[in-house]
Parts: C-alpha cells; sequence; structure tokens
C-alpha cells in the first residue's frame, strides 16, 4: 500500500494501481452498479485525447515543461491504444458532475506519467495529477469535452452498423422486388403493393435516421474547453482555449470548435438531449420494423405468414419446432431501454441547475449504452434475420386475388359509392371483387384487366416486375 | 365594474362575476391552455365539499357566526348541484400551488354567500374570502383535500365504466366459449385454446386493475385538512382538523381520515404519483387488449380473421368497404396520453420543494383528464365494440387442425424431440401433425385421437365445449 | 334534419350543419375529450390548404371542371379566414388515422361549395365529398400534409414568442453586466461571475434551442400529398403529386417538396418525433431557467435572495404578503406536460403498423397543444416575469468577498494544495480567502488584489465592468 | 469440445462448459450488453427454486424416478448456494420470452446432475434438460415463477435498506428536534417549523413507500407454474400445479399461490408493472429528499446553509476545498435511471400480444437493476450522508427572527389584510415583522411575545422544545 492525501487527510491505496485517492474515496462512495466508466472505452479514450491536448496547450504556452509534457503525452497514448483501461475503476452511476471520473484520469496519467519518468507512483511533487495533469482544466470543461469526442466516436461505429442493416434491407428490396401483396392499413387489407417496396421502405427510413444522427453528431462538434469551472475560463492561460482546441482536433481528426459562448456550453447538456432524442427516434423506427417483422412472418400456419425469418434457435423449452422471432424481438427490447434512457437523460438534463448540470455521469452512461445497444442490435438484425429472410409469394398473390382492396381502383371509373356497394357485395358473398364487377356490368373484362394491372396498382414501371418475375 | 384590492392595489372586475381580484389577476397570469378550472366539475364540487366542512367546523369551535356559517353552506351546497361552475374561470395550468384555484373558490363562494346576505358583491368587510371561507385553511390543505374528494369521485365513474367493459368481455366469454382456436406466443402458433379462454382473459384483467385502482383510492382518504401552510396547523384552531375531517366524512358520505403526520402529508404527491401509475396500468392492459382485438380481427381477407368488429363508420375516404378498428385505435391513443401524463405527473411530483410541492396543478389535470378519458375508453370499447364482436369459428376451427402446435400434445407420449421432427416434418411438407404421427407410426389413431381430443388441448371440462357447441 | 347515406346506412344530420354522415357517426364514436379539431386552428387551416391545392391540381389535370373547382376554393378560403371552425367538431382524440378530420373537412367544404353554388346541403351528386373534394386524396396524404402545414404555422408563432423572451433575458443581461456574484457548480459557491452573463447564458440558451427547432422544422417541409392510400398513389394521375406539391408551396407560401419515397413518407411518423424531441428540449430548457429563476429569487430573506420577481398576485390564502414565483411555476408545468407529451408520441409512433402509422390524431393533439402552451409560456413569461426582473448587488457583492471560491484564483499562485488549505483554514474560522492568504504569506496584498480583481475573475474586460458600474 | 443437437442440427459447445446448445446459439444471437444473466443472482436462485420444486412435484406424481429427482434436486441446492452462477451466460436482453434464460437453466442442471450420477456432460438420454429438469414446464410458466421468487428476495434487501435509511431519518430527527427554522413553500420562506420536523417528514415519506412497496410485492406471490405454454396447462399432469406450488413454497418460505385464472395470468405483465410503478414512486420521493438536501446544505457562504453534509471526498479538480454533496447527486440519478427503467417497463408491458408477453427478459431486467440500484442508494445515502449531517442552528434562528412568514400567525388577531402591511412594511423598510406590529401599536409585546412562541409556531408540545435546547 501506499499513502496519498486530499481535503480529507491520509488514505492509503493499493500499491500497483495507477489510480489515486480522489478515485479509492469515489470507489467507496459509489457502489452502485457494479460497472466500471473503464467499460466504456469510448470515454477513456475521449479522456486520454482531452489530456494530452491540454498538456499539449499548456506546454505551447510555456506552463508545462518538456519532460513533463512527453510523459503525459505517452501516458495517454498508451490509454488510446488500449491499456489501462482496467484502471478507469470508478462506478457508471456516481455524484460529483463527473469529478471522479476525471480525476480517475488525471490520477491514472499522472501515475503511469511518473513511472515512464522512472519515479515511483504517488510521489506528486514531481508531476501531479491537479497541477499537471489537470492544467489549466476543470472537470467541467475537460470531462463535457471527453464525453464528446467518445460520443463522436461512438456514433461512428453505430452510423456504420445501421448502414449494414440498410444494404440488407435494400437486398433484400431487390430480391422481392417483382412480388405483389396486399398493403395494410390500420392492420385491414388496403391496395396492393410489392414486397419489395415493403423492404426498400425499411432502407429509407433508415437512411433518414442516420442522416437525422449526423446531423445532430454535429453539435456534439462545439466543445468547451477552455471554460473551466463555470464557463468564465478562470485559471486558463490566455489563448489556451484556442490552442487545447486545435490540439484536440488535430488528435482525434474532428474539426472541433470552440463553443461560441463559454458558461452557457458549461451548463447546457442540449447536445446530449437532442441526441438522445435522436436515438430514441432511430429505436422508434427499428421497433415499428421489427414488429412488422414479426407480424409479416406470423404464422407459419395461422398467421400472415408472408415472409419467413431464418431459424435461429429453438423457440420454445415446450413446443417443439416452434420458431421464433427472437432477433426482432431482441431489437424491441434494445428499443425499449433506449426509449427509458431517453427519458433518464431528459429527467438529468432538466435538473441541472445554474452554472452545472451535476448529472451527466447518468447522462454519459445512458447514452453510451443506447448506443452501443443500438449498435449491436442493428447489426444482429441484419445478420441474423434480415440477411436469411425468404418471402412466400403465392400466399401474397393468391391473397391479392382475394382482396377487397382492389375495389379502390374502381373509384376514378365508378365512383367511391358504387364501389362501396361492390366492395361490400365481395365480402357478403365470398366472391371476389373482379367477379363482382363483371356480374354487375360495371366495367368490361378488358377495362377491368387494365385497372387490374400491377404495375398500376403497385405504381411500378412494368419492367421492374417483369424483370424480377 | 367594482374594484377589489389586494397586495398589489386595486384592481377593477366585471360587476356581474362572483370571482374577485385573486381571480382577475389569475387569469391574466396564466392564459395557457384555454380549459378553466370549471371543466373539471369533480374539482368544484371538491372545492366546495371542502369549504363547507372547514365552515362547519369554525362555527362548531365558535369562530364562524351562525350568519355567514349559513350562507357559506348554501352556496356551497348550490355549487355542488353545479351551480357557478362557469365562474371558476383560471386556467388548469396555472402557476402557484393551487393558490388561485382555492381563491378563485375563496371568492365565488364569499361573494354568492354575500349575495344571499343581501349584500352587494365585493363587500368583503361582510364575508371575506379569506378571513371567513378561507378561515383556518391555506391552500397547502384546502387544495389538496379537494383534489383528493374530487380524485375519488372521479374514480367512482371509472370504475363502474371498467364493470361495463368487464362485463361485455364476460359475455362474449360465454358466447364463444366452445370455439376452439390457436392460441399464439411471440406471433407464433402455439396450443391450442377457446376463443372463449381469450375474451375471459380480457375480462380477468379488467377485475385484477379495478382492485388495484380501488387499493391505491384508499390511499385518497387521507386528507391533510387542518395542516394549513405548511402541516403544522398555524392558525388552526385547537380541534379543528378532527372536526372538519368529520363533517367532511359526513357531507360526502366518505370514510376520510387526518393524515397521522400533516407536515409529510402537506408535501408529499405520493397518492397521486401511485394513483398515476395505477392508471398506467390499466392503459397499459387496455392498449394490449385493443391491439389484439385489432391483430384477431385484421383481414378481412388478408390477415388473421378470426373476429368481426362492428363497423361502427366507413374506413377510408379513398379505400370503399374499407372499415377499421377505429374504436380499439381510440382506445389505444387515449392509453398513450394516460402514459404521458404519467410521465407528467412524475416529474411534477420530483420537481417538489421542502415543504410543498409548487406543481399540484399540473397533477391535478394531468390526474383529471386520465380518469376522463380512460372512463369514456372503456365505455366506448364495451358499447361500440366488444358488444358487437361476432366471430368465425369455421376459420379458427380449420387452423387447429393444420396447427403445427399440436405436435406439443405429443411431447408426453414421444418425447420432445420425436415430437420436434414431426412439426420439421409437417412444416416441410404441407401436411398436418396428426398425418405425419400416423404415418411415422409414433401412436395408433386411437392413441392420437384421444390426445388431440378438444377438451385436453384447451383443458375444459368436456361439458363446457359440449354444450356450446 | 336531411338524410345522408354512407356504408351503414342512412343517417339524419341535422340539416343546418355543414359536416355531413361520417362527421355524424366520428361524433358519436369519439365523445372522449370534449375538445374538437376546431380548436386546433391551424390544422382547421391546414385542411383547407391542402383540399384547396388538390382542387387546383385536379383541375389543371382536367380531372375537376371550373364550377366546382369555384366552389371549392371559395369554400376553402373563407375556412382559412376563420370561418366554419365551429363546424369541425370530431373529437381530437380519434381512431381512424384521422379520417374522421379528413371526412369532416371533405363534408364541410362540400356543403359549403354546394351552398356557394346555390344547392342544398346534402345533394352530392352535385358536388360530393369524397369524389370531388378528396379528388385523387386519401387521408393517408391529405391529412399529414395538412398537419404539416399546421405544425409550420404554429411553430412560426412558438419561434417568435421564443425571440420576444430571448430579447428580454438579452435586455436583463446588459441590465445586469456589471454585478459581480458567485458562480455556483452543484448548489455549493463555485468561482465568480456576473449577473450578467448569467442571464445572458438563458438568451443563448433560447437561440440555441430557436436554430434546432428551426432544423426540425425543415423536415415538415417534405409531403406526402400523392401517395394516397399507402404510397403507391394509387388514383392519383400522373403529374398530380407534383403540381399539388407546386399548388400548396404558392399557397402557403413555403417551400414544400414532395417526399423521394411516399411509401416510406406515409408510414414514418419520423418528423413528428423528431420534431417532439426538439420541443421537448426546448421544454428542459425553460424549466431549468425557471428553476434557476425560483432559485436566485428565493427568499426575501432565509434564501439566496439576489434577485426579485415581480410581483404578479398575492402568493398565498393564509401568509400575508407573500409572493410567490407563479409565472416560472407555470412554466415549469407547461414543460412537464411537454414532456409528458413527448412520451405520448413517442408511443403511438412506435405503434404504427406496416403502411400507416394509425395513431397519427394523438400526436397531432400533443404537438399542438406542446406547441401551444410553448409559446404561452415563452411570452408570459417575458411580459410577466423577466422583463420586471431586479436585482440585488449588494448582496451579491458581499457574497463574492466571503465565498471561498476566491480559493480557486491562487490554483495559479500557490497551487492547488496550498490553495486547498487556505480554504479549510477560511471555512473553520470564519474568515475570507484574502484575509487567510495575507495572514499565511502566500501573497502579497498586491498580489493579491491583482489576482481578485473582478474582470480577471469573471473573464470579462474590464471596460464592460466599468460602463454598467 | 462435445456436440449437441437441436432443431438446428449438431453445433459444439467446450466440453467443461455446463450449459448446452441452446445456450450457445443463444450467447451467439445475443451479444448485447455484455452482461450476463448470471450478474442477476436472485434471478438465477429463483430458477433453481423453481427447478428443484418442479422436479418435486413431477416425482410425487410418478413422473420423474428417484435418481433423477436427488440428482436435480441436488443440481439446484448447489446453485442456489451460490454455485455455478458463472455457467448463466446468456445477455439479459435477449430474445425468445425468456426462453433462452430457461434454458440455460435447464441446460446447467442436466449436466450438473449427470455429473452428479457419474454419466459425462451431454449425455441427455440419461437425464434431458427438456423431458426433465423442464418436465410439466414452459418457460411461460417456469420464467416467470422465478422472477417472481427473484423479485421477492430482491425487495427483501431493498426494504431493509430503506429501513436503515428511515432509521438515519429518525435518529436526525431526533438530534434537530429542538432547532426553529424557516419553513419554505414554493422556495419562498414561509411559517416556522423545526428542523426535527423536517427530518421526521423524509423519515415518514419512507416509511409510506415501504409500505406501498410491500403491498406491490403481495401481488408477486401469485405465480403461474402449471400454466405451461399458454395457461390451459397442456402437459402439465392433474395435480401438478397444486404441488409444484406447494413445494415452492416450502422451499422459499414464502405464502405463494397459484392464479386462479392461468391464461391470464400468462399474459399479463400486471404485477410487474405495479412494482415498477412503486419502485418508481420511491425513486421520486428519494430524489426529493436528496433535492432537499442539497438545498439545505448549499453554500458555504452564498447558499442557504442550513445543515452540513459530511464531505466524502473532494468536490472540484480546480476549486480548492469545495465539497459537493456528492452523495445525493448518487440518489437523484439512480432515481433517473429507475424512471427511466419504468418507462421501458411500460412499453415493453404495452407490446405484449395474444397469450404471452415475449418481452419479459428486459423487463426482468429493469426492475432487476432498479431494485438493486435503489438498495444501494439507500444504504449509500444513510451512511454516507445522512448519519454525518450537522445543522446550523443560529442561522437558521436569526432567519425565523427575521421572517416575514411571522406575519401569518398574526392573521387571527388583526386579520389577513392588516397582516399584509405588517408584511409589507417591514419587507419595504428592511425591520423585523415584531417591530412593526409594535410600533404600528397592532399589538402589545406581551400579545406578541404569545403569538410568537416557538411552541406555538411550530405546533409542538413546549417541553419537546425545551428537552432539547
Amino acid at each position: 500500500m501506499r499513502v496519498e492525501y486530499d481535503l480529507l487527510g491520509a488514505k492509503e491505496v493499493p500499491a500497483e494501481v495507477y489510480w489515486g485517492v480522489h478515485t479509492a474515496r469515489a470507489v467507496e462512495n459509489f457502489p452502485v452498479t457494479g460497472t466500471p466508466i473503464g467499460r466504456f472505452s469510448h470515454l477513456v479514450r475521449g479522456l486520454a485525447f482531452v489530456k494530452e491536448a491540454a498538456a499539449l496547450a499548456n506546454h505551447e504556452l510555456g506552463f508545462l515543461d518538456d519532460t513533463r509534457l512527453e510523459a503525459i503525452v505517452r501516458a495517454c497514448r498508451e490509454i488510446r491504444s488500449g491499456a489501462f483501461h482496467d484502471q478507469f475503476v470508478v462506478d457508471v452511476i456516481q455524484g460529483g458532475a463527473g469529478t471522479s471520473t476525471n480525476m480517475n484520469a488525471n490520477e491514472v496519467i499522472a501515475n503511469r506519467a511518473l513511472e515512464l519518468l522512472g519515479h515511483r507512483k504517488g510521489d506528486y511533487a514531481r508531476l501531479h495529477p491537479n497541477d499537471h495533469v489537470n492544467l489549466s482544466q476543470s472537470t467541467n470543461d475537460a470531462y463535457p469535452t471527453a464525453v464528446n469526442v467518445a460520443l463522436i466516436e461512438a456514433i461512428d461505429g453505430l452510423s456504420a452498423s445501421m448502414e449494414v442493416l440498410q444494404a440488407s434491407f435494400e437486398r433484400k428490396a431487390r430480391e422481392f422486388n417483382g412480388m405483389l401483396k396486399v398493403g395494410r392499413t390500420q392492420l385491414q387489407d388496403a391496395v396492393p403493393m410489392t414486397l419489395g417496396q415493403e423492404f426498400r421502405t425499411f432502407a429509407v427510413m433508415l437512411g433518414e435516421d442516420k442522416a437525422r444522427l449526423l446531423e445532430s453528431t454535429k453539435l456534439l462538434h462545439e466543445i468547451n474547453l477552455g471554460a473551466t469551472a463555470i464557463g468564465t475560463g478562470l485559471n486558463a492561460p490566455a489563448g489556451y482555449a484556442a490552442r487545447a482546441c486545435a490540439y484536440l482536433s488535430r488528435l482525434t481528426g474532428r474539426p472541433l470548435v470552440t463553443a461560441s459562448d463559454l458558461i452557457e456550453a458549461t451548463q447546457d447538456p442540449g447536445a446530449f438531449v437532442h441526441l438522445s432524442g435522436v436515438l430514441k427516434r432511430v429505436a422508434v423506427k427499428l421497433s415499428k420494423m421489427c414488429n412488422d417483422l414479426r407480424l409479416l412472418s406470423s404464422g407459419p400456419r395461422a398467421g400472415i405468414g408472408e415472409i419467413n425469418l431464418p431459424a435461429v434457435q429453438a423457440g420454445s423449452s415446450i413446443m417443439p419446432g416452434k420458431v421464433n422471432p427472437v432477433i426482432p424481438e431482441m431489437v424491441n427490447q434494445v428499443a425499449f431501454a433506449v426509449i427509458g434512457n431517453d427519458m433518464t437523460i431528459t429527467m438529468a438534463a432538466e435538473a441541472g441547475q445554474l452554472q452545472l448540470n451535476a448529472f451527466e455521469p447518468i447522462i454519459v452512461r445512458s447514452l453510451s449504452e443506447s448506443i452501443s445497444h443500438l449498435n449491436a442490435a442493428c447489426r444482429l438484425l441484419a445478420e441474423r434475420c434480415v440477411d436469411g429472410i425468404s418471402a412466400n409469394p403465392e400466399i401474397m398473390a393468391r391473397r391479392v386475388e382475394e382482396s377487397i382492396g382492389l375495389a379502390t381502383a374502381l373509384n376514378p371509373l365508378i365512383g367511391y359509392y358504387a364501389a362501396t356497394r361492390v366492395a361490400q357485395d365481395a365480402l357478403a358473398t365470398g366472391r371476389t371483387v373482379p367477379q363482382v364487377v363483371l356480374e354487375q356490368g360495371h366495367l368490361t373484362a378488358v377495362q377491368l384487366e387494365q385497372a387490374l394491372k400491377p404495375e398500376h396498382l403497385a405504381n411500378l414501371p412494368p419492367e421492374s416486375l417483369a424483370a424480377e418475375a
């Protein structure tokens, strides 16, 4: 054990660990979830990026010497390359507005830097967590900046998985292009479309959501590094904010900018609320898609049964041969969790007071989990479900023939009320709409055939249907 | 116009109105929703009950003379009988923790009492909104007590409508008792049951929910009248709380009790949060039932189509003959609104500070709307939908025969894995489970018939099926 | 009474009303909230815009004759100018995916057009709600397009009110520019800032939110008119979608575009979810601002008391002289309602199935109320609260002198740990930080004065402080 | 590696693991959160309880032989005693309605039982996960029953921690009994009370919440074991449900009962929704308490500063000497997470369809986390915060003297309007209420002293104040 000191006095920490007294107290104070911040690797990397950028700016401005700079930079780069993540041990739910996360980083970097310089851990007179690693910073600017960097990286991953899923839906849309089926509104048979159109819709939806996600990510490129405690920049030297931002942009390869009003930026979690709203939007859509997939594949014999999801595991411990839509069901649940997280984030954002939102740790936890779970969900949905979907075109075709919705196509020819009577007669007598139309003499067979051509009904270029049939 | 005075000075109010200067300022301060509190008649009645009970207690204790008592009591009774609701004009979303609602009541009662005594409105030296109508009270006890009384009454109505719906489902359960159908889990065909069992479930669910609702209503019978401003009872004479509670119990016919800790009761909206949680539970279940009704009635030709909802209006402006499940859809939306209201109530409850929750008006608005909308939804669902549902027993019977889920009944006879192979063969070849079983020689025809008897499959007494068939 | 006919047969409607059989049935089916759609005047106007644009496109394409066109156009313009809103009588919570709202519009326009043409109401053989007013449309494209137009207009109003509030905060920021005060993080005294900076933050926040709101409004400019029932455009003539969009753009003066994928656009309420997310963001910030205003004005003697909110009504029915922050409290409650509405919208959006979201009516209700209530809240907050706020500069200045947070400014001079000891000593002994620093000899008086200069502490140009002082 | 077989064919699993082919596929299908179900030890224990009870019932009814029974029972008891939790490897977010959790248990128990019998793992012909461990069960009854048992145990822990916190508040209430202070409503100074009363309120609130929590736990004692797939009990022998329930009651020591309608019980997650609603209520109150603690301890010099929270870690990386309310802040965040979980649970419950809710795994995850986090939060709040709170009685006493709220006590003596003028004069001139009253001659000094006696103001027995002073 080694002894460290803080406001509260002396405290022993294990000799071999890189974290110090602040982290030790935080670990005792917050044994809540059992999940340490080190599990959020994007966040750990984000902290290392920020500490390196700050050190470079401090050095350039003459506040940090070469030796310390080099040691800090090396420590940060080791962390970014994946090392020392197990030293980030504070719980993801923590009081203190992120101070414990920031101090955990300061201490790990300081002790690793001391080690690199040949000193023993805890020898803070030589390189200090606060006076050197945290120099010109407060938790209140370093932490949210690290979070922004972490989220930008995490969203890259989610965005890529959304593209994988989008591409999967697009492939299926092409595969199912020529298959006419009954479209449904309000769960009631409506007018015809193709299964290809139905699947293309999912691809388009994902594309829209990805566009919104990238828009919201832009807001994260505005950082408040240099704000220090409350945005007035107290203790940050002149020119520091601009230089730190420039270094951080260079290190991360992202076009970061310093917020124009640092006091506002320091207390406003608006970008997080916004991002969460967009993630919720993504979740809502994914859930809707999975609801549709489950509905269309219901059966196999007493349901809608237009498509077949690939079997990925036995469905039941009691019902032999049952195969369930387990992948879409998993995605639904991820969506529900994301929507719950949005609620949590909303409450945390609203609870912010005066010059700081003290509840960013739960915001960070919730966003990190939402992004990571959506990422997994999109990829699994593509690879373990959508890629393997097959269709039952005969079932779909037969239902189009039987469908009452064909009466809609007669409106322009015979008017809404005559068409209504055709529909009612067909329904009452169990016949098809064409049968009734011909019997009642509303149209000739030729007119009828023209009105009910698939390419007309589904509004497709005729060649697209032909090509696939 | 007449002139009245308050903390801010003189203000004109229309000569004919019963409300006074406080209400006048509140109307100017809160033009938010356009919905006045007078629209919540249960709340208006609740206020009148409380003011009468307080007056009676004050009179008994010697703090209010006979003349004023009688006038106040008469005014309160007129209001309870439906009069003067249009004089409750403050917006349902208002700041001030309900003070404006309470003062609106104080002013209307005072002015009506003055009128009954032959004085002109505004002649408060004779009978004063604060010194007489509000005597021994604060908004902080009179208002929540009135709210409790209002909610108890409103829940009576909801409870009655839930019973109407429950009875409707029960009637259908009896009507559909003998109809065998495929049960479904995860939207996949599972094992057989009867449509009667399916509908009985809805009735049982409603019964459970009603029991929970009545439990939560019990919490509302605990009132804080006598707490005055913060629960210490400052300015309420000794014995007042008990007497006021006794009078209020007698007037309302409800077994009300004074909370054992008035300071706690004055700041704790726990009973409202609890009630809202139960209303959310009711909403969740109603929404689930309506989802099921919409699913089971999907079609008419390309859906599950096991039941038919009564047509209550034409479904589409473009698709002739289309009939949509508009009543269940309405109920779904009411459920979503109730769930949203629960969120609003949660936030308002959490935001309470120190000795009072300042946000009770939005809690009251949200609870009132949730109860009233659920009430309408239950009754409309019963009368305009469930009562008129018919079934398609042939479709259901045919699907049971075709169902792969029959293989489950073979587990005890041939084991899970042999049954799995039967199920797979049936599915692959398009045959029925009995066909495959017999071909593969797993069971004799007699054994099979025994295993697949409807009463065995649905676990019903044989006579119950026979009776209905 | 007159008799009209539909799918369900004949039905009497009052002779004088402009609505017809569909509306009559919907009124009976949905007596839920008591609030008719006519209360949402933006929606009524939106419907009139769409019906006129559709008629013009149909006429240009040769599907509607001059006489009917002219009558329909005149009826629509009358409605837009404010007439006939009382004829939009269907409840805002309704099943049917908006069909009843659309049919209410079709019927009112048809009957007013008939009247203008000198025919009697209900004489639909001459001009028909479905065949002429709804020509080339379905509810599923006409209704969401009308909603988009309505929301765009409504957001104009909200945006203007946000500007009013932003300007009010900016004026106060200038007024309070020179007033040094203690900044607070986590409700604990932090480092100094000015009250001007604090109020400017609110203005900046509103500006950010307004920018986000306008971004989300852009999404609403994408419409699906021409999609008809499910997006395939069945029954809409070639060229109709483009022409209808062009006419609608011209009539509304908005740069509307037709969605590139109409099937997707018809089932995807993504833009509504997105808008609601942004409204929630606005609500969260407004609530946070109001929390701060209430906190800073707490007192008058036992609270923070740095600012005074204008008294707009007496605060208590029992506590004389009490003045409460009723306007911010109202805004908090509006925020809670908006957040609840977002939950409702999320659930409704997630519940959409296949080719349509059946739950748009509750989405429309919730968005309309959120926008309208936020609009009122912003304007009332500006005019009845922020405009009249005054400050207590002596209190603020004295607390800065006493503040422990001054120790932070010593970090760069004496290091974090020495500064910590100074802070602890000051706190333990009841002295000020400068007293302790001088006593302990860390700095000379001159150094100290330099370090604690207001312009340094609050990071302001010295002249800005001087100018205001 | 060993090879196992299922519906999808052969699959290798590591030779040493106790789980089998179903679990292996589930692990591949659901790599979502990284948290395995084995982390929820209550759930693992619950599963072991249920499997043992089912085996005992099957044995008693003659469906399971002595050898297999003994092996299964031993395996279950080992698991309950803490062994093999690392073999429960399926992700907590999983599709399949809990089938993978149930099969994970079946496989681990089967393989451990085989091992105990001297057979090799995977030799299922001798003892089969489905045919023996899962005998007479479906996931749809075994899983929710295990969840109920798990939740009952988990709530025991939470309840105990709530008692610890309640006792802590009670101790403080006694300690602070005699300390008069200003009560506050709407953040404005109201009338006096004691700090003891303020802290006692927190204790009472917790007591109320604990009572509600225990009520909701009662609902969990109703189980659906014996329902099998959809509640009809198919494949469960006669008498099984009653016997299994009796054994489970005996093993767990809990008075469990079989639900009266098993079809309803199998599809209705109402008890989970209800429990979540109560957990939300607990969260809302804890958050409110922590908001109050943070507010009352704000300062140290520019805040309300009536109480001091114990310092448990340094507050800031930049501000020396700053101590923050990190424990209450942690509790606030736990509350926000619980409220978010309630939203997730609500959505999952609403999404259930027909005979089963497929989304119980996310409900179980969310409830488990909410209970566990609240448990930790209550205990940490007691031990690391409330136990160490101290008060500043001089500050509180001085503010009572200065308080305008004293005017309230004059109402009964001089009337509301005269008291209002006293309050206004005091505020305008900076004097105290007693000073103004005496100057204006409203009361004599003796009358005034009587009216402002602390025991009168705070409505306490005089001896209680004296005893503490």
